[in-house]
């Protein structure tokens, strides 16, 4: 098929008014899909389920260390569970600390704390009337709403292929107004881009004005590849050491997305220095996380191996989701000219990029439908998609035959919005 | 026996003689007794084992209203466990958020919260370089360091028998920098004492000159009685209520001292208004809190019966530690003139009041022996006890006969330092 932009008024129209009429379908059908979030499917959770069936049998009270899970104590968590996470970041034991069962909470305290106290020995960021916040968009929105809340200023950078613009963010830290930026390394979020190695070694490498600049590498989806052969994410610690940068990343991760979405363990990593910052804070802050939903997971999930097996489950579940999304896109708007999109090989989400100016329309009937996607503009900073471009897709939690009617919906009112584009009726 | 001070020299001298030679016993021994913290002793954990034992088919993944809880989702945590907590906040359900397993990190949150962002839509209080907050002594060392930690410079306020000093109080809130103060208004950290209605009372009615003056009300030992008949406190928000101070209290309380401490439940609650507040800060910090741990929680505690049965089990445990601990404290020091000291009716602690000035000389001699107090001066301010007199006993962890052992040191070492001080022995 042509690009629409091709066709003539006559083919245009023509096409137009079969897309109203496949529209009107959806319209008239009752349907209630929701892709707006990225949780796991039922049949995710009930990968883990054997964490519900442990007894006290299974898995005794005491750690490695022999301290009784059942009470206080232990404030860095469990040495076997340390460990564990230590080889998902790459990162020494003793520079990881497990935290409760959000790492969202462990950023939101990470960035409450540079604020209120500072790091590295520098003044707190509120009293830096004009702190900024690199925002990578399209990107996370729970991030953006960190950064908002904490009154940075954001500031988008787009991302490429290979990861953030870095040329854009290099100009930038040279303002030390300028006090970090959030990161989805890997499989990132809306994209689904696994940063390049050169991606990585810059952001180790560049010179920032702001010696208490923190970059807060967020390995929501380390390990959550849809194929066997997953992308690889430089270790951003390596570069770091080789550039004497290591208290400029603050790295977090959990299992919200291996085991339970909201009840698993979440992990922070960073330099000895800013684990000693931590920890300072944290003596204050809470006694100790809970032990015992650690030891739970320690004794089901012993090794890298265990999690490796685990996320090959989760890929088996939610591979035939992203095939699904995929074959209908490329099947209804390839050629077209109207949309662009990634096919990711890991992560939780697919981004769709649709002409300028059409995603909230988009958005707005594709919910008339019923079918409820992420909050169109959510995928940047304050909720303003400048472009009004963006939509991101959830594949995870619907089913295969719900995501083909979803993706066809989605289509159809892609074109309808690119049609009424082209013929002036917006 | 007579007072120390009404002896003769010859008298004392001798006194004093016996005392070290007791002393010296216990020297020689090779004893290891902690004392520091109120820990559950091994014996109250197991009471909650069955916490260990429930299975998936158990609990069921479903809370009351039909969510997974092993996916996102229920900010404010399950219903059955907000009911539960409301009971024993006297608060309804609605008004009641479910946390994580501390209740001192929501207390942490919400100071950081009133410092960062302000309350009741009033400013910051970071913005004040000259906030304050009353600190009731003795008090909990742990309040002290939030307020430390957030910069709140902190006013002693002494406990009386029935609550801290409430005239003190009242012209203490005369002053708009004055931002708050921490209460355990049940069974005291560490003195023990429930305040009285007429204190409850006055805290909700008074006048504070700061309209986002904030109690942080930490419902410790709520339900933490030793006897059958456990003390009374008055509910502080009917007293709120009444004086249109609503807004002034936020709750917390945890099953640290019920089930398992650091892996239970947290909760907090207030005003329709500070939940709002509360609410708008959490939909940023975090998605939800463990809602697997919540509904082993309350599957296993349906009820107040549920809970109060559980209580007494741990009251059975620690009546015999805390009856051996004052059963010696009143054989050694009774009469002496010398010491003083509470019988709690509940809560984790006993509070000895010393000589002046010889709190510490007591901590060392006993650390001498091997008995680790908590730290002389952790229960006032900065850790700096301007009397240098209070010791606090937390007898819940050693075993009887540790206790009695710990008791008998401890009273020796402040029959000495009496005798020292009495005979200039500095």
């Amino acid at each position: 098929m042509k690009q629409l932009k091709d066709l003539s008024l006559k083919e245009l129209e023509e096409f137009y008014s079969q897309q109203k009429k496949e529209y009107q379908k959806y319209l008239d059908a009752d349907i209630t899909i929701n892709m707006a979030r990225g949780r796991p499917a039922p049949e995710q959770l009930d990968l883990s389920d054997n964490l519900l069936n442990l007894t006290r049998a299974d898995i005794g009270v005491k750690d490695s260390a022999g301290l009784d899970c059942r009470n206080y104590g232990g404030l860095c968590g469990l040495p076997e569970c340390r460990a564990l996470f230590g080889e998902i970041f790459g990162m020494p034991a003793s520079q990881v600390i497990i935290g409760g069962t959000s790492s969202l909470n462990l950023m939101y305290d990470y960035v409450s704390q540079c604020c209120t106290h500072g790091v590295g020995g520098c003044e707190p960021w509120m009293r830096n009337e004009r702190r900024k916040f690199i925002a990578v968009v399209p990107g996370y929105d729970r991030h953006f709403a960190i950064a908002e809340h904490f009154g940075l200023e954001m500031i988008s950078v787009p991302m490429t292929a290979s990861g953030p613009d870095m040329d854009m963010i290099e100009a930038l830290v040279g303002d030390s107004d300028v006090k970090g930026m959030f990161c989805v390394p890997k499989y990132s979020n809306p994209d689904g881009i696994t940063y390049s190695p050169e991606t990585v070694e810059r952001i180790a490498a560049m010179k920032t004005a702001a010696p208490d600049f923190r970059v807060i590498w967020d390995e929501a989806y380390i390990i959550h590849d849809l194929y066997d052969q997953g992308d690889e994410l430089a270790n951003v610690y390596e570069f770091a050491k080789k550039y004497g940068a290591e208290d400029r990343f603050f790295m977090v991760a959990s299992t919200s997305k291996i085991t339970f979405a909201g009840a698993g363990l979440s992990a922070m990593a960073a330099s000895e220095r800013n684990i000693k910052e931590i920890t300072d804070r944290l003596s204050v802050q809470v006694i100790c996380y809970d032990k015992i939903n650690q030891l739970r997971h320690c004794r089901l999930y012993r090794s890298m191996e265990d999690l490796r097996a685990q996320m090959k489950k989760h890929a088996s579940l939610l591979r035939p989701k992203f095939d699904a999304v995929l074959s209908v896109l490329h099947e209804q708007l390839d050629g077209l000219g109207v949309a662009s999109f990634n096919s990711p090989r890991g992560g939780y989400f697919i981004s769709l990029d649709v002409n300028v100016g059409s995603a909230k329309k988009v958005g707005k009937m594709c919910a008339e439908c019923g079918l409820t996607l992420t909050g169109v503009g959510a995928t940047y900073p304050y909720g303003i998609d400048p472009n009004d471009a963006n939509i991101r897709i959830a594949p995870s939690c619907p089913s295969v035959s719900e995501l083909d009617t979803a993706a066809r919906i989605l289509c159809v009112c892609v074109r309808i919005a690119a049609c009424e584009a082209l013929l002036g009726l917006n």
